[in-house]
């Protein structure tokens, strides 16, 4: 049963929301992933948002551009946590994306993350789930471990070979 | 019977908002005013929208601040033009309550003024209505030549008087 | 006889603005468009908006980019309404255009919409209009339908099929 | 044992930051609550981070003002969900704090609420723990009840009164 | 007979542009002054500037805030150079009011200073008619030497007395 | 002998700045043009401002990008009225240039024209050298008469063929 | 001899840049304080420029606001390191001012510090300053520590004592 | 031994920060250079700021981008001087690193300079340096000199050629 459940605005939002599913397929998170729109399909928000606790979800990711309503309309009728992903639209560079949802008010917070942010908001969620499974908090635990590695083994490389060295290399890949 | 529904998701945006009311009264539209907040009341929102046809409404203006989704909320759930009105909150001087109103998605407008613009959404109300009522659209035509004539005995009044006069006659009022 | 009335400040914006002439011509609402700048070719802005009454328009729609006062100066010479779209220009990704048609003056509104958001102009203009006529406001109670019908399959099918296979899908088409 | 560790930049945050704490003490979550710089303070920050898992928080609420980095640095150095809070401080209204805190690069997320939005920060943390604490979970619900109750005695009140009395009893109060 | 006139949208705009007026009579520049809304009295906004050229005008200050037209629906209609002064209103800081005026299209150049910066107005005219008036270029030098002379007495009072006395005996004043 | 001094920052400007020296070759007006950095060439821009009169220019038009100071570092060494281009650089979409060419101190005005409007620039030199010109404001004139044919032509067209095929023939060109 | 200058566009930044001379007096360091415009008096930015090497001085501190050029024209005729603090003037919130000393162009760096953060530009004077004083950087690490005792001390009481306490302790003082 | 490290947040900021390092060899100063992230290897930056100074380091330069952390985190940790270099990323234009660098708060400057400004970063460190060494200021002003000439260069080549043939002989290279 998906604890975690992943909805977007519309499908264009789908080739950056997809790495919060990956994220969590990682950690061996259960979520389900669908379209809505607040403004387009408001029934089907309502409806998702209402029965989202009965349907044991536990915390939902919500990604929306523009005037980016979905993740507080959402939030306005669950109790759940609702993490909010700024999508980048056509125009203002995410900035109306931005505040649409992380100037939620008094009341009704959303947990935004960075605009395009889509990663970050399933490694969130990961990180709340944790509160109840120790499991996975070793799993983030672990994972901050290999960022960590990542960044010492590039740094180590840099300081090896130098920038002129690292930057042909990287051009090669 | 109303046919204006004037709406603001807070009574802190009342003092704004009665410019809105003011200006119907004042060109005879009748309307009826409350407060729902498309976060705190979800349900009223949702139930106000969906029977505002039914209830002879014909234009709806709504207002909020910060993260504004009571207008896009209202507009997805009516056929009815809505005018909404960005309130300024205690921070980023209404440029949040702004993007989250006028930048709505394709399918869905909703018909933006300017920050705190209440009066604005009054007349342009009253302008929607106007398209059948042509008693309307003369007190319309009326108000603008009163403003005109309002600008114009002031520039004449500078012209005049001169400026050192004029600002200190405004003083004294 | 056209009930809107569709200016543009430049012909560069008719790439945007034809989505409002689309939308309109789905409704079955005439409308007439034609190219009119408040800064070159300023009489035949006054001109246009001084007779727009009495060639029998009901709304007119007004776009222009920059420091875009197209909307503003129509809306200052009818008792109409005008729907005013900003155009993102070169620089400053339309704020500068958003900035100068929905900041106006206490008394003379324009009812803006998103940036770019020539289809929304034409929707609310039908909106407007379908306050005198029943059968334009079915058509967009109908229209809202097919939208949320729209984001609602493709939730659908997002769920049955899972993100990779709806992304491999999305690329073939 | 505290559950919620409550972070501020500066004792000038604290007139702000006062609401988090009130509201876990209405929901009935242990908290703890301390000043930390990440820049005048940075090895108490870092300690502050790596113990606490050990000392058994479970969310740890930071807020901070300009170049907010409070939240950022203690999400680097935990596993536990961090909910970031950007104050307004003397200049650019927040917006400086917002960025520093929400465009979090990948693999570190912060859960930011709105500028000076402490009260929401508590309501989030409580949601997070709601995961685990059934009982915590009704509670948020009755809120969000109470929430809307409190909104439709507005409504209503305005609805039965009228714009000016309410104005002029709001006066009063 | 007047060469420069000095036009603002709104009398609420005088307090900030009396100074263009002073500056002026300090130069000896014969000046006229009123009171023209763009919006709110067109026609009054198209006769003026129609008739500046025959009326002797060489310059024009136009102010203007918000969605600040005044200054580009003028310069649309005459050919001397319009001078344009953004007006801080009551929200959004003067930005829209600067993007309104400086962003003109392509033909029609508005000459814009800074935000509430009507003195700078006066002079950018005066050195304008200085084109054609050596008496004038020499006013503005010797302006231009009595700023520097101004400056340099508080950088040498500064260095001689400190920063504190400085302080004590501005404070004094 | 040249009575306009186009100035540009850098080399890179010329594209830009090219239509400031094409516009006054069209008006028959004397400039002559050359690169001077505010910062890497500040002595050659000290001499530029202050021999400018004695050479005989009577505006000086200065465009530069990011902290963009050549404009106001002019304007300061000379009584010629100043106008400033802000240019469009890699980052922050011309705001920073912009900024940092309007916002001048009390006493030293630069006539600032939109980010990227050389060839407004060079009208407006035009403009002001018309003050002692009575042919050069005949050309101006009938510019702006051009301008307006030019756009009324537009417009008619648009009317008489329609948006689709206008579209199609602009494809074609 | 003093080996830091401190330079401000206006006496009115002193209020804010007395900071800076009061920091570098607590470690110590010898500096000098004055006025001077980069546009009311270049000849003197340009003097002081020129003549700040062979005068002894190590590091030059100037501020400024709107477009603030100080920095930057000084920094031009120097190659001292120039630190700039951007002043908060009387619109948009020193955004104008932080620009136009931050965005300096390639070859031609200014240091800047936060808006208005005239302490600042002294620590950072004096930390280049310990590059050849041992005994300074002593300090600096010092003033480190006893900043972080300073936020250590108050956290520690806030824990003791609780937010009650602690505000009630605060307003009394 | 190195005096300079130059540190980014991420290898993908190389491109940009290699120029950095380019600028410190042409100036033959000595300089490390690896790859630190604040959020991602914490750890590593606490280290590699501790040891700095035993380490022999004058002057640290930090490039990072979006919630641009690692120069106020190294600064916190180092009585160095430290130059950050905020980075312009995928979204916000680079005002989002701007932010979180330049607005540190009270105690801890960083040394900001332009957005992807990695030469001056470079240039500023050499300027820092200089302090202390009298033969690298030599090789500044030199630089200084050279930058004039270049400049001066192609102003008299422009001023010979003309803008036709200049862009003509520009596009042939």
């Amino acid at each position: 049963m998906p604890l975690v459940g992943i909805v977007m605005g519309s499908d264009s939002d789908l080739p950056i929301m997809k790495s919060a599913a990956e994220i969590l397929e990682k950690f061996g998170v259960e979520y389900e992933m669908t379209v809505i729109s607040a403004h387009r399909s408001p029934k089907r928000a309502i409806e998702y948002a209402s029965t989202a606790v009965e349907r044991g979800l536990e915390v939902i990711i919500a990604a929306a551009g523009g005037a980016a309503h979905l993740p507080g309309v959402l939030a306005a009728l669950t109790p759940l946590p609702v993490v909010g992903v700024p999508i980048k639209a056509n125009t203002l560079d995410g900035i109306d994306s931005l505040y649409s949802i992380v100037q939620m008010p008094s009341g009704i917070p959303v947990a935004t993350v960075s605009i395009n942010g889509a990663k970050n908001a399933g490694i969130l969620a990961a990180q709340i789930l944790s509160v109840v499974d120790p499991g996975l908090r070793h799993k983030i635990t672990d994972y901050k471990k290999d960022l960590a590695k990542e960044v010492n083994d590039k740094g180590t490389l840099l300081e090896e070979i130098g920038y002129k060295a690292y930057l042909a290399q990287k051009e090669h890949k």
